[in-house]
């Protein structure tokens, strides 16, 4: 059986699950593929700290460059774009394939790196990037690779879906869950890239890339986070039979391609409804698989260790039958005429305004929506709160951003209406 | 631009799907795989129905061999075990790769058109064989290469999945939903297949090969399939909070491997439990991954041909970078010690017996179960109903099949009990 010799960059919490799961499940994946997987080195700056897995003795070495050259795959889990991202070229310039679970470099650089691997003809495989350990990029780029995609809707950030999730089981409010979260090691303690929504925007635009043949980066997604997020957004939408959710989507609006990131309604009888706690859950659609709905843990340890091993072993078949650059990590076949900006978005909308309880006030709003051709699909203002600060909820039937963001406006002038307004976007799949 | 050129066998509804696709998705496909695939002919008997495909010119013929002789991928939807069989050796004899979504075929010849495959060096591959547009093979074979598989539970059968929510949403019998579903054309005019749990045992068998390396055919597989579920089963589960579901599960029982097809009680809020209508739903539970779900529709002519489509594009890759057999089509390496006969089998169990409403019987039931190491989760009997023939329900804790046969043995003795017992298994995945 041959052989092929795996050096793992970065021992930290995936790295340690990596090698593991390389040492542990051996055995399987030699009778699966016919090729042997060997761990042959991993380097890191700590090779002191015990990371809980029993490693073979002179594994461990500060020396990466002197691993990259000694290994037949680079797997790159330190993170971040700056080491990470030189011992990726290094690895690619020495024409050896790569895998890595780096989404904010993946999206930020992937340009760069792709035409590196392109170079020098190597593999860059990133399943770990985008969901965890389900394999939705292996099943955006080959399982459905006869589909034209129109929509991709993800759970893709499991502390934003914990915060959302307990907020509502809990009754409580952002700050006090993010706290919570932050002891239970469900959120960093600088949380912003999760809960302003840009890890959501890196793993959608990486899946977007694939399914629209551009490789789209940061630029083009309309990012918005779960951090303003209100209880009381949270508690009406349960009443009218939602939840929210932090989304990423990306869809084939008329021949070009929106791609936005943001807190979404629900309805509570939706799959994407169910994705709670830190699970992750994404629906592809495409024009003859129909939706497809894929489900399962985001992150951690062990899951994302499965997702950087079944790389390892599809490297481990090219090598072995001689077909790098099979499929390449990404090719360019731009499958869509331009970016839809926001404004050109039609869906439903949640509005939630706060008003003087006082005649007049439903007519001033509703006709505001009305000139902007924003029709009502309910309304709902509770008797017995304060005359003074009445919360007002309108649901519309599916109506153009644009439209709605001048009513928005409008409606914010009014003396009537008392605090920021508060909108979602509706989601029906 | 290389060109793959593809021969359809057979034209019927997946036919037509697949040959609708590879016409309507040709340029996505060029611009996602740098392969041009063409589809060079369709074989079939009748060449003049319209399958509502406009099809170019010449393509129709009703040689088969001439057909394989002259293309580079055979696909095969043909069906059944006869000319598909010999069409599928023709061309691996060729050494021409297969793609095929057979899977009666494949769980019984599996073992022979493998070998035939290996002695040319030739691919076969059948992702729609299970889960219609689901890229559950995919996912297995490749995507969860590195872990050992758990547990597979799978709810693979639309007409029967379709039968049970009807069932259940119309409190109507089995025989009167079957028949609304001949009409619809969800149920074909001998059911057989699907409801006595074949069509869910092939599927399974072709799931579980894959996950613990051995090809297993039908013959490991326990089977029970639908057409005796009572609906007053369906009520009284729906009253304790579990929906019943037909289901497929492969799982690692201390180093054995257990294969059964049996309707199994979910509970609603169990994932599985909303896989409703002629959808199919998978969970697959790997060491390192974790638990994931995959959801979509399991049937029907588009989604069938994404899956089949799918496998073309990698047939396509693996001859553009001259590696066939990269991933062979099944590789032995057992990963399980023996099979595990369904009387090792530990579950809960739900119990329904017809009893005579008289002083003694829950006594004599009790210490039937009692005697067998049985403990008792749950029992209901209700009043209200006639003396002579009352149902009483028993939810059990986890207990062995072997001791719950006997019981039920013992328990069919009774004077008391008036009909057949009826049992079924409960998932808590």
């Amino acid at each position: 059986m041959n052989v092929v010799k795996v050096g793992v960059l970065g021992f930290g919490t995936v790295g340690a699950g990596v090698v593991s799961c390389l040492l542990a499940n051996k055995d399987v994946m030699a009778r699966r593929t016919g090729v042997g997987i060997e761990l042959a080195g991993i380097a890191d700056l700590d090779t002191e700290s015990d990371r809980g897995v029993k490693l073979p003795p002179g594994i461990l070495t500060h020396d990466a460059a002197g691993l990259i050259a000694k290994v037949d795959v680079v797997v790159e889990l330190i993170g971040g774009s700056g080491v990470a991202k030189d011992l990726i070229l290094m690895a690619l310039e020495a024409g050896k394939p790569v895998v890595t679970a780096n989404k904010a470099l993946l999206a930020e650089y992937g340009e760069e790196l792709f035409a590196a691997a392109e170079k020098s003809q190597a593999d860059i495989y990133y399943e770990a990037s985008v969901a965890g350990g389900i394999p939705v990029i292996k099943a955006l780029r080959e399982g459905l690779a006869g589909n034209r995609i129109e929509k991709i809707v993800g759970i893709l950030n499991g502390t934003c879906n914990y915060i959302l999730t307990k907020m509502e089981e809990e009754d409580a409010d952002f700050s006090t869950v993010l706290k919570e979260a932050g002891r239970l090691g469900y959120a960093e303690a600088n949380p912003s890239l999760d809960i302003d929504g840009v890890d959501t925007a890196h793993k959608l635009a990486i899946m977007a890339s694939l399914a629209y043949g551009e490789w789209f980066g940061m630029l083009p997604v309309s990012v918005e986070g779960i951090r303003d997020i209100d209880l009381r957004d949270l508690r009406f939408a349960a009443e009218l039979g939602y939840r929210v959710k932090l989304m990423g989507i990306a869809s084939n609006d008329g021949g070009d391609v929106s791609l936005r990131v943001h807190p979404t309604l629900v309805p509570k009888h939706s799959i994407l409804a169910d994705v709670s706690d830190v699970f992750n859950g994404v629906v592809i659609s495409g024009d003859y698989v129909g939706e497809v709905f894929f489900h399962g843990k985001g992150a951690g340890r062990e899951p994302t260790a499965s997702a950087v091993v079944a790389d390892i072993v599809d490297v481990a078949l090219n090598l072995e039958s001689g077909s790098h650059r099979r499929v390449p990590a990404f090719r360019v076949g731009r499958q869509f005429a331009g970016v839809a900006p926001l404004n050109r978005l039609r869906c439903r909308y949640y509005i939630r305004l706060q008003v003087e309880d006082k005649p007049g006030v439903v007519a001033a709003v509703s006709s505001i929506l009305g000139e902007h051709f924003i029709s009502i699909s309910s309304i709902l203002q509770r008797e017995g709160q304060s005359s003074y600060n009445v919360s007002l909820l309108i649901v519309t039937h599916e109506a153009l951003e644009a439209n709605l963001s001048k009513a928005l406006a409008e409606m914010g002038a009014l003396e009537c209406v008392q605090e920021d307004i508060r909108l979602f976007r509706i989601e029906d799949i």
